[in-house]
């Protein structure tokens, strides 16, 4: 068992989005992005088998698709995609996601 | 892709825990449970390889162990458990978590 306390990794950098893997496993990787607003996740895939979920802890911005579409996000939303499906994400405010990749990559 | 608002999950039932499994596929299932002050998740366990989150997304409490040992869990705090590892949440607020099972039981 551990505890990770994501209070401590309440940290932005005005230059690029903060990223923060608290944890790593053969079962599961999950990452804290932190992100200033306008601050992104460019949109990206990775061909493997596999889903991840994406929560918003704070803040509102957007989930980005394919093709430039796009899903509103905020503090409470939860976004499941498949790992080879195009996804990322936007920050309109200052925004804190949690990344859960399962397998991880 | 699929979208889910946990602020559309919270729910508190005061007889005993809700429970909402929010996603379930072959690589994780996603479960919100919410609590009243004094609901308890039991410990507990299950004898297959694995790995769970159970991330505070409000409220405070304590993440259980084996041995009536605790962890103070606050919002923001994440336990990180293999899934043989006996484990539990008590509520000393209301309390609201998430938590990622990987692979799914």
């Amino acid at each position: 068992m551990k505890k990770i306390e994501l209070g401590m990794t309440r940290i932005f950098d005005d230059k690029k989005a903060k990223m923060f893997v608290v944890h790593d496993s053969p079962y599961f990787k999950i990452i804290n992005f932190n992100f200033r607003a306008g601050q992104t996740l460019p949109v990206h895939s990775h061909n493997i088998e596999g889903q991840l979920s994406i929560l918003v802890l704070e803040g509102e911005g957007e989930f980005l698709a394919a093709d430039n579409k796009s899903i509103p996000a905020k503090t409470g939303d939860v976004l499941f995609s498949d790992i080879a499906t195009p996804h990322g994400v936007k920050a309109n405010t200052d925004m804190r996601v949690l990344v859960t990749i399962a397998p991880p990559i």
